[in-house]
C-alpha cells in the first residue's frame, strides 16, 4: 500500500486522463442535442434528413470516446473516482447519445413528415438537460464547486420530470386525436425515444450524485 | 481520518436517520398500492378518478422522502450500509411508486372506461409485493431476522413471476379478442406499467439481498 | 473475525463453487439460443411449438442455477470477485435467458404463423453473442487469458450493434409494408424481445469488463 502511495506520487497525471474524455463525451452530447433541436425546427424534410445524418456521425464519434474511457480504465490504476463510477458515468453519457440518435433515426426510418410541438418541446428539454450534464461533468475535475454539480443534477431531474409530463400529454393526445393506429404507434415510439434520452441524463446525474456522496 | 473516527464516536445516532425514511418510503408505496386496488375494484368512474388523484399526491410525497434520503446521504458520513446501497434502495422504492402512479395516470389519460380482471389481478400482485417490501425494509434496521428479509425477497420474486405470467396472458388475450388496434395499445400500455411496478419491487428486493450478502 | 480467518484458511475451495455454476448458467443460455435458431428455421408450426416448450423448460433450469449462485453467495465468505459482481453477472445471464424465453413465448402466445428473415437474423445474433458469453465466462476461472475475455466482450458489443441495426430495419419494414396494425404490434414486440436479449448479453459483458478492470 505504501509502495502504491509512492508510485501514485510519481504519476499524478494518470488521473487527468479521464476528465478531457468525459468533457469530450458530454460536449458531443450537447452538439447532438443542438442539431436535434435545429432539425425538428426545420420545415424542410431534406434539411432534417441532412441534420439527422450529422447526429448519426456524432454518435459514432461518441462511441469512440466511450471506448477510449474504458481502455484508459484498463491501463490506469490510479483513477480520480471509483473505477465502477467512471465506467457507469461513461456508459450513462453514451446512453444519452444513443437515445438522441435513436429518436433521430426513428424519424428517418418511419418517414415521419410532420414534426409537432410535442417533439419540439421534448427535443428542447433534451438540450437543456445535456447542457447541465456538460456543466456538471466539467466541475467534476476539481470537486471544488460541489454545489454547482448538485444544482445541475437537480435541474436535470426537474427537466426529466417535465419530459415525463410532456410525454404523457403527447401520448394522451395521440389516443384522443390520432385515428390511424399505425401513425399512433410511430409517434409514440418517437416520443418514447426522446423521453428516454432525458431518463438517461437523469441516470448520469445519479452517478454524479453518488460520486459526490462518496467523495463528500 | 482519526479526527473523523473521533467525531464518528460522538454521533452514532447518524445511522438511525435512514431507517425511518426508508420505512416512510415503503409504507407510502403500500398506501399507493392499497388505493390502486380500491380504485380498480370500483365501478364508478368518478370514484376511480378521485382515487387516482390521491395516488398522484402520494407519489409526490414519496419523491420528497427519496430526496431527503439523498440529502441525508450527503450530510452523514456514517451510514448503516454502503452509501451506494442506500442510494440504490431509495431509487428502487421510488421507482415502484413511479410505476404505480404511471399505471394510474395512464388509466386516467387514456380515458379507460373498462377495468378488467387482468388489471385487477396485476394491481393485487403489486399490493402483495409492496407489503413484503415494507416488511423487509422494516427488518433492515437490526438485521437480526435475516431469514425474514430473505423470505420477503423470495416472495417478491415469486409475485414478480406471477405478474409476468398474468401480463403474458393479458397481452395474448388482447391479440386474440381486441379488434381495435388503438384500444389494444392502450390496454397493453396499462398492463405494462402495472407489470413493471412488480419488476421494480424485485429490483428493491435485489438491492436488499445484496445488502444481506455484504453484511452476512 | 479471526476465527473466520482461520476457517477461511481451511476452505480455500469455496472460491471454486462459483465457476461451475456460472459455466452451467452460460451453457444453458447457449442451449436455449441453439434451440431458438432451430425453431425459427423450421417450417413446421408443431415442431416450433415443441422447441419453444423446450426453451421454457431450460429457462426454469436456468432460474435454479441463478438461485443457487445467490445461495452460495450467502453461504461463502470467500468469493473469487466482489460479491456484487457475482450477483450482477448471475442476474445478467439470467436476463439473457429471460428474454430468449420471452421472445419464444410471444411467438407462441401471439400465434405467429410466419417467421421472417428479421426474426431468423436476430436469433442467429443471439446465438453468436451467447457463444461468446459462454467463452468469456469460462475464462473468468483463472483470468490468465484476460485478452480472450476482452475480445469476447468486444464481439458481444459488436453483435449487439448489429442487432440494433437489424431491429431498426425490421421495424422500418413493418411501417412500410404491414398494413394491419395489430400484426404490426405483434411483430414489433417479438423483434423487441429478441433485440433485448442481445442487450442483456452486452450487460453481462459489461459486468465482466468491470471485473477485469478491478482485477487487472
Amino acid at each position: 500500500m505504501s509502495l502504491n502511495s509512492i508510485f501514485q506520487y510519481f504519476v499524478p497525471k494518470d488521473k487527468k486522463v479521464f476528465f478531457p474524455l468525459f468533457e469530450q463525451a458530454s460536449s458531443n452530447v450537447v452538439s447532438m442535442a443542438t442539431i436535434l433541436v435545429e432539425a425538428v425546427n426545420s420545415n424542410n424534410a431534406a434539411t432534417r434528413e441532412e441534420l439527422f445524418k450529422q447526429i448519426d456521425k456524432l454518435e459514432n464519434k461518441g462511441d469512440e470516446t466511450t471506448h477510449q474511457i474504458y481502455l484508459e480504465l484498463g491501463k490506469n490504476f490510479i483513477t480520480p473516482f471509483d473505477r465502477e463510477d467512471i465506467h457507469s458515468l461513461a456508459t450513462a453519457i453514451d446512453d444519452v447519445a444513443d437515445y438522441i440518435q435513436g429518436a433521430a433515426n426513428r424519424m428517418m426510418l418511419y418517414n415521419v413528415s410532420e414534426i409537432n410541438d410535442h417533439i419540439r418541446k421534448l427535443s428542447e428539454l433534451i438540450l437543456q438537460a445535456s447542457i447541465d450534464l456538460e456543466k456538471a461533468v466539467k466541475e467534476l475535475k476539481d470537486l471544488r464547486n460541489v454545489r454547482n454539480i448538485a444544482d445541475s443534477c437537480i435541474r436535470i431531474n426537474s427537466v426529466e420530470n417535465q419530459a415525463d409530463y410532456v410525454f404523457d400529454r403527447a401520448v394522451a393526445d395521440l389516443f384522443l386525436y390520432e385515428k390511424d393506429a399505425i401513425n399512433l404507434i410511430k409517434y409514440k415510439e418517437i416520443y418514447s425515444a426522446l423521453e428516454t434520452a432525458t431518463d438517461m441524463c437523469e441516470d448520469a446525474a445519479n452517478v454524479m450524485e453518488s460520486i459526490l456522496v462518496k467523495n463528500a
